[in-house]
């Protein structure tokens, strides 16, 4: 069942920025921004398998992201979930998706990780929301 | 040492929300926007005892936070850090130093759970940044 309320789920469907938990093996919590989509059931990413993220996401696949709303930002939504898959995003299609979605000027053929990059896909399990 | 480098401070001087990432005794991770402060050595933040983050930080005090420039989105910084007190917010002195910077006309004095608020200190020990 998805644990995403349908009325916040506007915050996944805009192009807002999210803020991604991972955890690494010493038990410590690492933090960035990252661009996501959404499908109305599963989040994908990317990454690519020289970061820190991809090694800690292979190593403990549980995963929280956090996107407030930037026109009410004490309105927000934590989505928890887990890893599905990690796999390498071929010819960089997830890549090219996300930097569309996003507005930026740049294809996945000009990065020089593209051999690297992975589309990660997180299932939501559960979320908190406020606002 | 302090690690936060000086052309990045500005994101933690400019009254930007960050998105804190904690630990959960099962090894996963919550991460929630939040207010903070910075006086050039410590971060700032409140909390409540009854609340989920409470908990995960009296049980692993390493903390990650992330904040992004709304102007220049992919310009961040995340710093990790330890939790090094958590002690009620005797009369809401610190949940008020937050409401100012942030702009909320809300007094500590108005929140139901004032006797359960504490203030968070948190020493940096390592940053990333990217932008």
């Amino acid at each position: 069942m998805n644990p995403i309320p349908s009325n916040y789920a506007d915050l996944l469907e805009r192009p807002l920025f999210g803020h991604l938990g991972t955890v690494k093996p010493d038990g410590t919590p690492q933090v960035t921004p990252i661009w996501f989509q959404y499908d109305g059931e599963l989040l994908y990413f990317t990454t690519a398998t020289n970061r820190a993220k991809y090694t800690f996401m292979r190593a403990n696949p549980n995963v929280a992201l956090s996107v407030n709303d930037p026109e009410q930002p004490y309105r927000y939504i934590e989505v928890r979930g887990v890893v599905e898959s990690l796999d390498p995003d071929e010819g960089g299609a997830q890549f090219d998706a996300l930097a569309a979605r996003y507005g930026l000027p740049l294809r996945a053929s000009q990065l020089d990780d593209l051999p690297q990059r992975v589309r990660v896909v997180v299932r939501p399990v559960h979320c908190t929301f406020q606002g």
